[in-house]
């Protein structure tokens, strides 16, 4: 069989069935970032040093896959390196800290091409307070830019894509659609929104959009193990949108999907929601695991979502 | 100017001079891994969580750079993608713990193949211990490997390159010469040989040789501003080497090579050196700086070397 036959999502569950994991993996493959509980005594006495769990995530960018030289400036591809492995820290309610990076280019391109990834790297390092720490560099004919990125979170505070529970509410932060054009190569990572969120609100579920509301959304309910019915009206679309699917499915938004419990989420829409810059909207509600995922049309049909998104094979 | 013309090293220090870092940071960019006090607390009050530094390193592989597919099997680049990580992790005296995987693949290759890598990748986790706890899968026309790798070591075990006193001792592990043969594809990160070291004696400098035995000691001598003499007739050769100047700055030899004062050194003679599988050959002795870095050959000549070997760009 070949890898476009098989699907990144098979795939991966292929890879990581065979994978062993010691005690202190509190999360492996499988969420927006790995969660770890070291030093170990942390992971045995259940009391992580500092009460903070250690989040862990990489990301790798390939010339002609996921940016192109003539349509990405250098500062805008190492920006896009970096900020979409905060978007995934993010995910988890956390911040960001240690950056390594492996930079593969052609010899002979000039060093103010490096040196414009870079400055977008520490642009967005500087901004997010995340330590470059360490870095490879190779020949390559295609750019490659990978980078792995250490995280924190208090331990109160890690969100997962598990914890949707039939009820809960579902929010999304900022807009869909047409990210391609523009929005996937500057977009800011919902850092400072998931820490305002996780410091003052009891979320149930996390996850970037990166693969498309409607894919993103299923992983949540998948990890859950819930259903959910989300409102056509409700769904917030960027001026840039192609279309309502589009908005749906194209991806590299790089907002945030989450849930909060009714109670938490009245509190949230009283307080919060109207001091938060960044719009955060209701889009629909988390049911049981056996109702399915249904999207309820502007015409009020109500349609079962198979889930399909951008899958990178 | 180009990359070609401007060389990996000088390109480094033109990047990491930019960088700002937290204090939590005890070696950024520059050692074989970064350094980290983290939780931060430890590095505030001067004493890490379990009295252990966390060790982070990356390395990227790619496609007809770094092997090719007909030179190579999957497993074998698979284990050389971790291994390589290991070896560095190994040269700070440390262990192995947490690794993220980006893997970068044309759609068209089957799916036995990534398998493959992946045997390769687990085989040698499984023998050092370490958790695969994320990945990234994207298209790639080139096969592209970049792991980052989370390790571990007791404060007073940390090892760096820049504790080299003159008068110290210089030894190496195995042999060196003609890994491009066969080595460089199936080597064993030297992690247990630089367990048994820190545990029993005191390391001035370690760094493990990567880009020949003469760029890398160089690469000691210049963080611990010291010189060095070493001696033809003591470095071990492998029966693979094509001559003794292919030996010492082919590279990819993933040997470790360290430093030790004589007092020190004199005890491991008599002690450990005996009761290692792996050979430990003493190949020199380090300098004061004025004195530069020189090669004392069979016939007593003494050689001024310029540090030169394999470089990346």
């Amino acid at each position: 069989m070949r890898l476009k036959d098989i699907g990144e999502i098979k795939l991966i569950e292929r890879i990581s069935g065979k994978i062993k994991l010691d005690a202190s993996v509190i999360r492996g493959i499988g969420d927006d970032t790995a969660v770890i509980a070291w030093p170990d005594h942390a992971a045995v006495s259940g009391k992580p040093s500092g009460g903070k769990y250690l989040l862990y995530t990489c990301d790798m960018l390939i010339e002609d896959v996921h940016f192109t030289l003539s349509g990405a400036t250098p500062f805008q591809i190492g920006w896009k390196a970096m900020a979409r492995n905060l978007s995934d820290i993010a995910a988890m309610g956390g911040v960001g800290r240690y950056a390594v990076i492996s930079l593969g280019t052609d010899s002979g391109r000039r060093v103010s091409f490096v040196d414009g990834i870079y400055e977008g790297i520490r642009a967005a390092c500087a901004k997010f307070k995340v330590n470059v720490v360490g870095g490879d560099m190779s020949r390559s004919k295609k750019t490659v830019i990978s980078i792995a990125l250490i995280g924190e979170v208090e331990r109160r505070n890690l969100v997962t894509r598990s914890g949707a529970r039939a009820g809960d509410l579902i929010f999304v932060t900022g807009s869909f659609g047409g990210s391609i054009k523009r929005k996937h190569l500057n977009f800011t990572p919902r850092i400072r929104e998931a820490r305002l969120l996780v410091n003052n609100f009891k979320i149930s579920s996390m996850i970037d959009v990166t693969d498309g509301l409607i894919l993103d959304m299923s992983r949540v309910l998948n990890a859950s193990r819930a259903g959910a019915r989300i409102h056509q009206s409700l769904i917030p679309l960027s001026k840039e949108a192609v279309s309502f699917r589009e908005a749906l499915t194209c991806g590299e938004d790089f907002e945030l999907l989450f849930t909060m419990a009714p109670p938490e989420a009245r509190r949230f829409l009283k307080t919060l929601l109207v001091k938060m810059d960044t719009p955060v909207t209701l889009i629909g509600e988390v049911t049981d695991r056996k109702d399915g995922f249904t999207l309820v049309t502007d015409d009020a049909e109500e349609i079962k979502i198979d889930p399909k998104g951008y899958l990178h094979f």
